[in-house]
């Protein structure tokens, strides 16, 4: 039998927050009642100021964030629309399959998995395309299966020094209200996240930004639809309704969440997940093994995806872990199963939670066969954490 | 401030009971571990005994019961595919608008709303159809918004006299778990429900029962899909996974309350709505009220859709319930707004709670203007669950 | 199985409201944590203000009432010391033995069961008591067994009157945060109450309200305490801690339920109890049934004991709403027992609660052989909750 | 604002398993009702096999730990007996004071801090106890502030070699549950346990394993007590009801970490709190600190008390490890304040949680001054936990 707490150190769904937690557990309630914008309202606002966007648009859907993929492409794009894409790891890739399965005409950019977003060939076939044929690029801000954040802020800039009007669409899954995203600044037209990531809530909430531009597109875009119709949500969302039957102990959660978030200060949580990694990071380092992102400037602060020894099975590691240890890492997914295995640090996190995650992981690399010494990696987090902790004004002790 | 339990007596989402209440309330856990199926497994055998069926195959998808009409419809017909369905009621015209929206060519029956699905008139068309034109035949079991319950087994009836192998759809949103329904005995191809309802969770799952005939039908049909793939589903499902990140803990309260319905046993989970509503009904008849529904054949055993008399607002009932009582009924939608309220009574119910209902909505009508006296109705719904529960052999009294 | 909710109706322990409950169920916490008191100093104050006290001492004792009892017995009286108490119930009767079994001598009055505090015959006694021989008196201001609720005022002036200085102990278990109860403008000495009453908590904190006449009595009594003391209580508390390990799950759910008497306001929470209790007594009025308090004058707006006739046996009535309609009422305690049972109207209340209650326990009677009219007693109480409701403003809809 | 979870590792409360704290989030229930015991009568038997007994008898007070200290005492020993107890920490030092105060003739050894109990010293005694005149030995089986596990064996021991019959107290609040102890073999008579350490609930409930030989003590002894009166229990229990409103909830909670320890089995649980024990004490010593226990024979595997060097104040330690990583020790008490920390490692723990708090603590200690190398503590524990996993089979993954 298991005892103790399980240790979860996926790239999501990410552990929630007592607090959040408390919120949820409530009874059911009338998704009809005259009072329930009161409930719905400030998520919208709350969400908008976690996108940073004024101008966009939110809108929630019971749902996946796959979901929520599939709603960006149907709202706004018409059968047959050139897209430009790249592929470098699963997630990318997956985005790939949808948008070709629905109709797109994907142009895909293929990568080694843990490079980034090629900015510079996006900046070239945007050069190249004299017609406006691409209608949208697509970026995966964050791809979860190699930790590679990319540069959204460069893409924009790549389609702006082009004149070309193409919607830019992010996926924000694993970034948003972790790593910094700024919707209005760089223009991002449609993105797509998730509850149960940096939002720290179960799966269940598709969640869409949605720019004026991407708003006007929807109102003619020919792509078929139904269930993920933009102006059904519009219409209903105006006082705090939905078209169908809406999960709101998400939505009371998410409440809570977002409440978190502003206490916290938006700047604060990018800035902690960027300590919270580096110590990871410096882990890692101290173990002698190497991240799958191909460059430093591209590692992201919200998952690590750690190459094992060509020798060991970094299945091992997981079934270690997990066995032995009741702590859930992420796997190497596709042609890095077997070669990777991931550790998220995203979303509700604290310096003794990364600290369980290396000290689990050191013993199970260790019992799988790498050869490191045991307290290695800890140690050279410990350090860095000292050091930062050491920086910062005493906490004030406050209860929540 | 609000008092007490708030009194929740719409139909869906529905009271969840305390036990899967606690069910739910666990931590996040990893959707990918090696015995995550150990969660979910069970769940498609669960469900499948709750549709009666042993050769159909179920899928839970995260979203809405909508979410799940669309998935029903987009993984088994192709574009411009005539299918026959009746408008009779909020529901069934919403989903007749989702066929359209969709790309099919409906063949509408329109009906007064309070009318059940138009068999022999379905018959007729069946029999017109030479060519086997009509692709699948759409029909509510339970019109959530008139208290309508129609006759699945007739409408088998009608496609099997006049040998049409149309696929047939049921929406039973707010039927399965609740009333009779008999997937495999009646040969429906797909049918569609949803988390909230009979099954006594919060909103979050669109549940499908899928024929093997329909299951066929998906591999070959050209409509656009992506989230809602049948592939995608039973590849992962075979395991116990799923293509994208589940509501792991709807499946937990799902364990449970699959659970409860089985230590109760599902056809005395049907004979108790159906005990529950005539309770119900006795009252409403005592006032001198009576039902959208136009036949006693046609009576809800989950919702009654009641008239008020034509110089009191239905609305200002819903209101007096809502801000004086803490209870929420459901209101008259679309054209019976005002002229209709809505008493739910399903899922995790009792007399003493059907006499709540009964004693709020008498003084909420008494309040609105409606002449009656009061107790009349209370005490009708007493004398048939008074004499019902003499019949009963006293229960075992024992901790669940 | 049993299905729906369960219905509890006994004078405690009460319905806790859902954000009480949500607040409870948090994780351990350390309890000697720098700031610790952030969560229970608040405490003090908020139940002084539900004492009406601003002079007197707040103690919370892990325990129950019964250990509250003795908690101010020991800590202020010395052995042997004369007291005066009445014994007209169940738990005025306990608190009489207890002061026996420590040592006490008890001046017993007896009355008979469904009388008040005898104030008459007290005033008589303390007059005759020239050498203030009696060293408390002891008021159950609301006998639970009995529903009979006692003036503490006018003890107060009886011992006034005489120029008598005796303490004045005050059983407020059932009484207080439901019924109007004033520390200060009283005098009382030493007050007991539990969690699990008008604090709607579950079971698990005894609470003393104590004079600073009382406080001083404790630096000198020399009953044997240690587990009760009062002066460890009081060195710890300053800052907020306790002397043993404290229940801080009930502290959280105290907080809360605190919050919420506070945003109701306190009148308004006992003219709410008035309110429900009067609409449960017109109904057992329109029964034919009589209350075991002797007058109506001694009704409590917290219980209501009720006599049934002698050809029935009360222990039926309670049977049949246990087992046929999953609802529970308080039972009829030693001399009572199978003539009488009882309804809790107490705590987190509202008006169709009150209404469940009488439905159910209209059918048990009914179903054990009272001649009635289902529906009478229902209907006498609707009448009365639908006129009070007209008086009242219109409710603002506001979550909580 | 904290982030992620909080970190417990105080020697009590514990932190509660996660489905202990979902069984516990119950609404109120009638302590009344006719089936109540179904819930109560299981937790005798399931407490019994807790303490190993067969003959003895259990109860549970509203309280806390002390509250049973109390219990104890009052109900089977005579004001002015002579009892024999040993003063070696915070814990046992307040059980003296407790004897005192309640009028016992305590003739107290003295010890220093982190001595186990004086067995030879207690033989002797009981030696010289020609008369019998010590009715009563009492012995902490586990001394919290200091780290000290006895031997109660051996006091038992002393006792028959002496031909003495007095009475055996022994204070199992911090070890039943997680150390071994064996009521029957040992034949103790009266043992003291809590809610709130091994058996992973909040406090709320002073336990009792009581002999028969105690109970019959208990009929004839004439300390003053009320609210801890045996008889009142005893005749309640009989059929699972209490004299006072019990704390349901805890019931829950209780009925499900019962059910825990029995699927783990005492002994293997026994067996983990020594090897989690073992490891933590390996990082202890490879920070070249050491524990308060005078020696290894006397190391408690539920809490270890670290001696800080003379330079630094462990109150910093404590500061540190709260402050900036949201982590909770125990501190030093009485004269060990600022000279100890402490880590509890009892309750529902594994290896990942130890090392968490190692990780803490290393770096809590290298910020507050000593001399370590980072990493070298949590190593030498993941040496030890590596190689124990190694040795067990591998886990079944079985879900609870």
């Amino acid at each position: 039998m298991r005892t103790g707490q399980t240790h979860l150190f996926i790239p999501g769904p990410t552990n929630v927050p007592e607090t959040v937690r408390q919120a949820m557990n409530v009874p059911m309630q009338d998704m009809r009642a005259a009072d329930f914008g009161e409930l719905t309202l400030g998520l919208f606002a709350g969400m908008k100021s976690v996108l940073r966007t004024t101008t966009g648009t939110v809108m929630f859907f019971p749902g996946s964030g796959t979901g929520a993929w599939e709603a960006a492409i149907t709202n706004t794009l018409n059968p047959g629309d050139k897209v430009l894409m790249a592929r470098h790891g699963q997630f990318s890739g997956l985005w790939v399959e949808m948008a070709q399965r629905l109709g797109l005409d994907v142009e895909v950019v293929d990568l080694p998995w843990g490079a980034g977003t090629p900015v510079k060939e996006f900046a070239r076939r945007l050069a190249a395309d004299r017609d406006d044929k691409i209608k949208a690029v697509f970026v995966t801000q964050n791809e979860t299966a190699t930790g590679v954040a990319s540069n959204v802020a460069a893409v924009r800039r790549a389609l702006d020094e082009n004149f070309h009007d193409a919607l830019l669409f992010v996926d924000g899954v694993s970034s948003v209200a972790s790593l910094d995203f700024r919707m209005d600044e760089w223009e991002v037209d449609l993105v797509v996240t998730g509850s149960q990531k940096g939002l720290m809530l179960p799966a269940g909430l598709g969640i869409l930004g949605i720019s004026e531009k991407a708003l006007e597109a929807s109102r003619h875009a020919t792509m078929r639809r139904a269930y993920f119709e933009f102006a059904d949500m519009l219409k209903m969302n105006a006082d705090g309704y939905f078209p169908y039957t809406p999960p709101t102990q998400l939505f009371h959660g998410l409440r809570r969440s977002l409440a978190r978030i502003e206490q916290e200060g938006l700047d604060k949580v990018i800035a902690r997940h960027h300590r919270l990694a580096e110590g990871v990071r410096r882990g890692i380092s101290a173990w002698g093994l190497s991240l799958v992102a191909e460059h430093h400037t591209l590692y992201s602060d919200t998952v690590s995806a750690i190459r094992v020894p060509a020798e060991v099975d970094a299945r091992d590691v997981l079934r270690i872990a997990y066995e032995d240890f009741n702590t859930s890492f992420g796997s190497g997914l596709g042609p890095l199963a077997g070669k990777v295995f991931r550790i998220g640090h995203l979303g509700d996190l604290n310096e003794a939670m990364c600290l369980t995650a290396l000290s689990v992981a050191e013993m199970a690399l260790y019992r799988a066969g790498v050869k490191l010494q045991l307290g290695a990696g800890v140690g050279a987090a410990q350090a860095w954490y000292a050091a930062q902790a050491a920086k910062r004004p005493m906490l004030q002790v406050a209860a929540e």
